[in-house]
């Protein structure tokens, strides 16, 4: 029993050696703390796919110690899982105000909402448990409302920063707590879990602030519509853009699905802040000249169906861009977006836009902590123990090694994998064990039902595309009485290459031929015997390397 | 016949509004001088094209005007269509030195080198046509012996600047020929076509040199191996890799395919200098402790078959990375490229290496001329007319912006795009009209024999896979005597969905009944029901649009 008493597990099931669906929990006896519930977005080989999320069978496993799921903010990396995990386990989850706002929304959409167990939590707020208890810190990130979370537990805190960064002027003038940073590293902190994103940049993230002091410059200069495209879930963003407007005499008009919902949600909140008349309909913008004009748009990272790209190709139905517009990109491309934005940019400019973006001038900052504000954190708190999280390998080796320059042992340092079990007691922290975890695939209405066979397959199917050979056999005897016929897609283009798919339909015949006379009548051969000749003749031909799928009917 | 004497024609026929296939004509009356036959790597939607190259339909029209290809250097987006084009039009190639070397190791390989005509020039030789004379002269850039273009005309000289930047302390102490970029500004440069990869970033790119330096410092800390990455055709850097490691006493090896091809070409030209016994076998790395090895690697853009990938992947059969080994990512990844480099970073750090890359050192310089480079161009050269190239449209409209800054009138700058005519006299630059221009997939063997509908395939497969239906039917009577069959790949995991396929089939069943019931005995018109049921069904059920292929078979 005292063993038990003794130690803390922590367990990461999302958020390691990855960007997204961070997910951690925090186990103490009876009772099983969950930090965030995210999403990622699929990577480029996993065809198809739409999100990936955490698997949580461990929690599922363990469903009647689960006390809750808290949040540390409202990006989807962190709460994007939550519509596929409420449905197996049904228990509250913890937020500030604009995050379960958030929330509230996304399981509107899904259908949870009325199922749903929300608590709504403010800064400073302490949620207890029977062992432990649970308290929410502010912070500054690029979303309002964002906090840390201090487990308290019999060990001492186990603190996890959340994303953060440091920010002295924020927009909503609500700058991080860090003298309960302070308070805490003077209580006694046995572990910290901190944001490694941007350990690889040195210096400071500059303050959202300094953005908007680019808009206004900016908006001072332009003569025609301004349309700022950013992330929908940056509040202060967009209060700046609407800021900017005011003062320049322009009406603001919101295009794109999620960008709507936020400012909706916001406004209501209290998150965003203007005069009535303001905001007007994107069917109204015609009402007014063009340089009364500002647009706030979805589609900073070039995503091909959003408002931006859907502008940028001429294809949105209420905005066409014109000479003169002043596009603003106010984002940087996540990794990965690059070609896609860059493509935005490209079309835009074309139609006449005057289009500026991170390259040309500071339209957008980070919302993650640089080094410098990294050392802050580790100075304050001053763990014992140290587990660097949201992070790609490398970024978590960079915030070990950056940990150990402030001068902590790199033996109390883990880098973590997901599902490992890292066990805590108040001198010691190791890897004890692990659990199941990894990555569900949701494709559509299907949740894990995609696997690394269909993958692979639409892997193969995306290089050279497919063969299809059809022969139709008699039951007695065996003998071909239709066909082969032979099918193909994304392989070559069919009518200039009609000589060859006939000379493979006559290998195949002959190929058959040979089967029926050697009185081979297995199917799985004949089928074998059929891949192997096509792929051959196919690969010596063309140098590629389609699927070949052999059918065989039987009259 | 005075009008045709009076004007000259630039067409450029790949490079504008992209990065790659690089190739412009210049026509005067009688020749046409091609200047670059570059290729372009794919974009991510061009799945299975392993390369793309100009469409040279317009030079093939025109076969007896052509005189030659010029080329600036012998980067692959700049020869790599070589192999391509030269089956098409044997014409004379002028190149330097080392770019010849690289396109005669091409040539070799693709069997076209016996019947090529390659001339070697030196950077100041002027070939002379009947009307037009062509001279090469020095310039700087991310590959040694690079040369700008001049195009001396009756109506004055055409200068293409190819790829450059300025470094005033070049490795072979070769600057560029600044003094000849003046004089010819002062006898009069009609038109400037000048790179505009790096418009956007502000100030000078570094000298080669500060690599060199950045090299010097790692290599004096470092206890075990080092290991190197770079691009192949970076002569110059592999040099400095060569130095610093005879300085700290190393022995190099080298590894990956076009790496090692360099190296012996550039070892032979005279372009890498080194005492006997400094290059040993990858195989003898093994004879010396490690502290004494430096391998000099492909694989800096994250390839998923490089040397360095192989490593990272554990999977190399001479290099298995061990704890203590230093790995130097000499080289920023090209746009797209950022994931998978940052895949070999993560797996390399895994193994225990220490891995130095663009984030945490100086250990890569760009070869193109920033902001301040170009302006120093565009002075010295004073063109009347000016024409941005090798960049995307932005980064046109960027230069386009710089030169207007210079205080060139916008009027006489040209955004062009591929294939347009652009007829310039002495004093006015048109667009006049346009001929085919476009790209050329590549894939396997096949040159041009996937076109948009393969690439339509591939893209549809790659998201849902397929879903092949076959019946069998009684051509008296139009009677199913055989399936329906379904089989699908990359659709869904066929043994979690035998229930959702059973489904399937039975509607396609009953559908085909109706058929048979209604006497519809059209093909045609069966397979569009089939399709149409099926793909309903399968919507509904999983929110999925794979392709689907009804085959009839017929007996």
């Amino acid at each position: 029993m005292k063993k038990d008493r003794d130690r803390i597990k922590v367990i990461p099931l999302g958020g390691l050696d990855e960007i997204g669906k961070n997910l951690s929990a925090i186990e103490y006896k009876n009772e099983i703390v969950v930090i965030d519930c995210g999403l990622k977005f699929p990577e480029d080989e996993m065809l198809g796919i739409d999100v990936v999320i955490p698997d949580v069978s461990y929690l599922i496993k363990n469903k009647d110690k689960v006390k809750g799921i808290f949040l540390t903010h409202g990006h989807e990396d962190h709460i994007g899982a939550l519509p596929y995990v409420l449905r197996e386990l049904n228990i509250p989850v913890y937020g500030t105000k604009l995050t379960l706002g958030i929330v509230e929304n996304r399981l509107k959409e899904t259908g949870l909402l009325s199922s749903a167990n929300l608590q709504r939590v403010n800064p400073k707020d302490i949620i207890k448990l029977d062992n432990l208890a649970i308290e929410f810190i502010r912070t500054s990130h690029s979303i309002a409302d964002s906090a840390a979370i201090a487990v308290h537990t019999p060990l001492g805190i186990i603190l996890h920063t959340g994303d953060f960064k440091i920010d002295y002027t924020p927009i909503d003038e609500q700058v991080g707590d860090l003298a309960r940073f302070a308070e805490l590293g003077k209580k006694g902190v046995v572990l910290m879990l901190a944001d490694s994103t941007n350990v690889e940049r040195p210096g400071y993230t500059m303050s959202e602030r300094t953005v908007g002091e680019t808009f206004e410059s900016i908006f001072a200069k332009a003569q025609g519509r301004i349309i700022v495209a950013t992330f929908a879930t940056n509040v202060h963003r967009i209060e700046q853009i609407v800021r900017a407007s005011i003062k320049f005499g322009r009406k603001v008009a919101v295009s794109g699905r999620s960008m709507e919902n936020i400012v909706t949600v916001a406004s209501e909140l209290g998150y965003l802040d203007y005069e009535e008349g303001t905001l007007i309909g994107i069917d109204d913008i015609k009402k007014y000249p063009n340089e009364m004009i500002t647009i706030i748009t979805t589609g900073s990272q070039g995503e091909p169906m959003s408002a931006l790209s859907r502008m940028a190709s001429s294809d949105h139905k209420k905005v066409s861009i014109v000479e003169g517009d002043m596009v603003i990109i106010s984002a940087t491309p996540i990794p990965g977006n690059e070609k896609p934005v860059s493509k935005v940019i490209n079309q835009l400019s074309k139609l006449g836009a005057n289009v500026i973006y991170e390259a040309l001038a500071d339209v957008h900052v980070s919302g993650h902590a640089c080094q410098e504000e990294l050392k802050l954190m580790h100075t304050l708190v001053k763990p014992k123990f140290f587990m660097p999280v949201h992070g790609e390998y490398r970024m978590l080796k960079q915030h070990t090694d950056l940990a150990v320059r402030l001068g902590m042992p790199r033996e109390n340092i883990i880098i973590a994998e997901n599902g490992d079990v890292i066990e805590i007691t108040k001198d010691s922290i190791k890897k004890s064990g692990s659990v199941i975890a990894g990555q569900v695939f949701v494709d559509g209405l299907g949740v894990g039902d995609v696997g690394n066979i269909v993958l692979r397959d639409r892997r193969h199917l995306s290089q050279d595309g497919i063969v299809t050979v059809v022969v139709t056999i008699s039951r007695e005897g065996g003998k071909v009485v239709a066909g082969p016929d032979i099918i193909s897609r994304g392989f070559v283009y069919v009518r200039e290459s009609e000589d060859l798919m006939e000379e493979a339909r006559v290998i195949v015949r002959d190929s058959l031929r040979e089967c029926e006379e050697n009185s081979i009548t297995e199917w799985a051969t004949i089928k074998s015997k059929i891949k192997e000749v096509l792929r051959l003749f196919l690969y010596e031909k063309t140098k590629r390397k389609p699927m070949i799928l052999p059918i065989i009917m039987e009259v």
